[in-house]
């Protein structure tokens, strides 16, 4: 089972790191973190990962996976990223996202006509590309998995291992990485979190999310034209 | 506010990288991520990751963090870094590990006479070196700040932000990163777990904690001599 982890500049490194966490405590998952070439790529926060293979050298993936973050913009107008998704998506078993890493996979086509999440802030940008919102942590449409925001992508990979590798394999993956959350706060989600609080953090994400949403714009009106 | 972030060889990445995610969404937390050299630090699994300096030009850390994993026990050996955690705990404000970093912790001295936690399944190592261990998720003991298991570091992080920059920043960092966990199964930690799950994962690990506790032991023996 080869899952296919792209990287890239100015992702949220938890997106990817919380899933790669979860999947790494399966024996059978072999799993390469690819993008364009093999230098570091720095995360939005300054963190850098070395991709294991570049693009042209990947596997084929079972599971093809999408991470989101600020630098997904970029990814939405990039014709050799989207190009390298088609191409995956097209013998993988499962098409997977966490966070805003759905816009990506919606601007390559690849979830028109499919139900999928997003982090909340910018769930409604994937009506852009005739794919359906749903507000949930996991969203299963036939063979495309997407999380929620960052956060989620350890549920969205225990979810998805415990299709791949049965119930008992994931338990027991969820109990050695002692996967029993207490969030210090109710508010993790705009469903339970005060209305000011979200006011407040919608407000301070206005501007770039105005950028996010041009650019999944122009990405959308590219993919139909 | 400086955090001094330990990486090291055969940690375990979540571990670290969960923390990361939640310190980077406070602008006044300057993060470094620190090990003997600047070659990229392969984690259990393989994940490459880059220190952003060496432990030589650390700069003094207000908050000191180790995590853990595999790699901690040659680290409970490990004089040079035992130095380097002393020192920069002499000055810090907050002391601080996730999982199995809390024996690398104990093992440099810093955990004796303090309440602290770890992965639920190397705990009671804790003893050893004359720290009290506690099965909860987040203990504080003054100024010593610990996690359980793995994915802990993210209600680690978010318990010692919300210490320091106050509830109402710590609840948007929260709600930014999605933090409204759904984990697919209940038995995260043992309390929960089925016995037999326990049972089984215990004793997958059977022959890796032998050894962990056995370089505990050398660890304990070297503090107290």
């Amino acid at each position: 089972m080869q899952i296919v982890m792209l990287a890239y500049p100015d992702m949220t490194q938890l997106d990817l790191t919380g899933p790669f966490e979860v999947f790494s405590r399966f024996p059978e998952m072999k799993i390469e973190i690819v993008w364009k070439g093999q230098d570091p790529v720095r995360d939005a926060s300054g963190l850098r990962i070395i991709p294991s293979t570049c693009l042209a050298d990947s596997p084929p993936a079972d599971i093809l996976f999408v991470p989101g973050g600020p630098g997904q913009l970029a990814l939405m107008e990039d014709e050799e990223v989207l190009a390298f998704l088609r191409q995956q998506a097209s013998g993988a078993a499962y098409v997977t996202s966490v966070c805003t890493g759905s816009l990506v996979l919606a601007a390559a086509g690849l979830l028109t006509g499919y139900r999928a999440t997003c982090h909340w802030q910018s769930l409604p940008q994937l009506y852009l590309f005739g794919a359906t919102p749903v507000s949930e942590r996991v969203v299963i449409d036939r063979d495309r998995v997407t999380g929620a925001g960052v956060t989620s992508g350890i549920d969205f990979a225990l979810v998805l291992a415990a299709r791949i590798f049965g119930d008992e394999l994931a338990r027991a993956a969820q109990l050695t990485m002692e996967y029993d959350p207490k969030p210090p706060f109710s508010g993790g989600s705009p469903v339970h979190a005060e209305p000011s609080l979200t006011q407040t953090v919608v407000a301070a994400a206005a501007e770039f999310q105005a950028l996010r949403e041009a650019a999944a714009r122009r990405a959308a009106a590219k993919l139909a034209g």
